[in-house]
């Protein structure tokens, strides 16, 4: 009921109404980082900030950033300007963003001591965030719906054991391997504060979440149905006021299982098969993605035939077209564009 | 015949009796980097060497830390102590290997111009290569196969546009993307090149080739299909002689047409769902892995059941027992014998 009445404002609803499996005139169209480097008015605002962390901090900031690509690109979407590991840090560990480096911790989860030694975030622990949200959702004013996010508990695992990014993270597999009860602890620990937070969000407006498990790859496919899958359930159960899409990057093995829970939408990144990925998802799903982020280095033309190849594959409903990953900065604008120009243009 | 005669002569040849799909009176096993810093016996060596590429180009200590591994550990085959990225440096770029970084080439491809300067190799031009390997046979004295490798064309050619490791290889794909015409002709010289040294290597002893497509699960099915398997194809066309093992790791997609190469064996990593991929690849092919490298971080009884549960879920026959990747260096040398041991006393 809510739900209805908050879509029933918004100018532009062809996202929402497209996560919730409605035939739609078109095919909507965001993109994964539209609020980031790859846009020059972006790279404006963080030298003004300085750090990263810094402009994630400033809700003024935060705000003007995540308007920029639906005042420049047109995208259909908003999503907050955000970083999925403020959780860890309302839950005790710091971090910096090292530039072209990635985040760095500045103490790890060794054991059961450390997980117990961390706090789980409450709804206003969080409140720079809800405070973009809010600003965000007036200065938007119902043009187009805001997404919220967060990182699935695994994925917020990963970097808490190992405190940085990593190729294999071997440090945070092991810590499965060998200490699966602490290891269930602290994904619960997590799941209460991601869960916190997203309410937090739904409270202050956002009209859809995605959640993140960018490190879904590396499990094996027991693993993943282990450490990952039940709390993924568990976040999809507690929040039933917004669609949710989940994102399990290089999680093919899990399409199917995914497909069971209680979420709207499911994104593929561009390693997965369209036709085979419905087949395994069921007709119930809207689907999400999943172009090459590298085709925008292509030529103009090249990004609109294999746009229009990609929107021809997906079939034109219950789609909604993205990414299979987020944008690199070094792409330029007008080749964002293009992708999103082709998409509005495409007759289902 | 000759193929037969050599291994005729083999005191253990169950490697390569599984390899072409013979029923063996049990499961084969070696490891991806048995030969490396997981043992103190190759740290040793390392010490006294100094770098690692003084290490490979010294046939000597080459051939000693090839041998270690069946000394010490037991496996069924040794595997030259080598690099793949021995080929772009024999066509024209010079690598470092940084330690805890990885390679770094000292200039890289940037477009046809730079494809053109460089050479095809020639099968003499790795000579310390084949040293080594002349050595390794004789002082293996035919207790096991000896194992020789390259990379895939793609993933040399990844190294080569990108200069280093990378977590997206962007530039690489860019490259597919902005000048594919070149791109072809760079993947046919590095095929051209990855042949003759393939060749030279079975010329001087090797019982089985192993062809490592470390970066195929970065590409999108259809890149794959264009820019990897043909070449595949024509090095497994090229060489009939021994048994071929292709190794993609995270080309879940592309199974089914692997299957349709001429090789005898295709590895898995531990993404890959066993029975699913016994039913894209059919029931010709030996499969060869596919534990997840970290379970040697568990203890003694979880390595030993788990080895178990894979081993029962390969059937026994046409399987040789590996990691779906390579050992990480601060794994204990008793837990790799243990993953070793269960998969010996393993009665099928």
């Amino acid at each position: 009921m809510n739900k209805q009445l908050i879509t029933a404002t918004l100018q532009n609803d062809i996202l929402l109404r497209a996560a919730r499996g409605e035939k739609t005139e078109r095919v909507p169209v965001w993109l994964m980082r539209q609020a980031g480097r790859v846009l020059p008015e972006y790279r404006a605002v963080r030298k003004q900030m300085g750090s990263f962390k810094d402009l994630l901090k400033t809700p003024e900031f935060a705000c003007e950033v995540t308007l920029q690509p639906v005042d420049i690109l047109g995208v259909d979407a908003a999503i907050i300007f955000s970083d999925i590991l403020v959780i860890p840090e309302a839950m005790g560990l710091n971090y910096e963003m090292i530039e072209s480096k990635g985040p760095l911790f500045e103490k790890t989860i060794k054991n059961k001591h450390d997980i117990e030694a961390l706090q789980i975030t409450q709804a206003n622990d969080l409140a720079y965030v809800i405070q973009a949200i809010k600003l965000t959702k007036r200065a938007l004013n119902n043009r187009v719906p805001l997404i919220g996010f967060a990182g699935a508990p695994w994925t917020i695992f990963a970097y808490m054991i190992e405190g940085s990014g990593s190729k294999t993270f071997a440090q945070a597999k092991k810590f499965l391997y060998t200490q699966p009860e602490w290891a269930h602890l602290l994904l619960d620990k997590i799941t209460q504060s991601t869960i916190h937070y997203l309410q937090a969000q739904v409270a202050a407006g956002v009209n859809l979440l995605q959640i993140f498990d960018s490190w879904a790859g590396i499990l094996s496919p027991q693993q993943y149905t282990s450490f990952s899958l039940p709390y993924l359930k568990r976040i999809c159960d507690a929040i039933p006021q917004v669609p949710i899409t989940l994102f399990a990057k290089g999680a093919f093995f899990a399409r199917q299982q995914l497909s069971e829970l209680n979420c709207a939408v499911i994104g593929l990144d561009w390693n997965m098969d369209i036709a085979e990925s419905r087949a395994m998802i069921g007709p119930d799903k809207t689907l999400q993605g999943n172009m090459d982020p590298c085709l925008l280095y292509a030529d103009y033309n090249t990004i609109k035939t294999e746009t229009i190849k990609m929107l021809q594959q997906f079939g034109g409903h219950k789609h909604i077209a993205n990414l299979g990953h987020g944008l690199y900065p070094d792409i330029e604008k007008d080749k964002v564009r293009c992708f999103i120009d082709t998409v509005k243009e495409y007759k289902i």
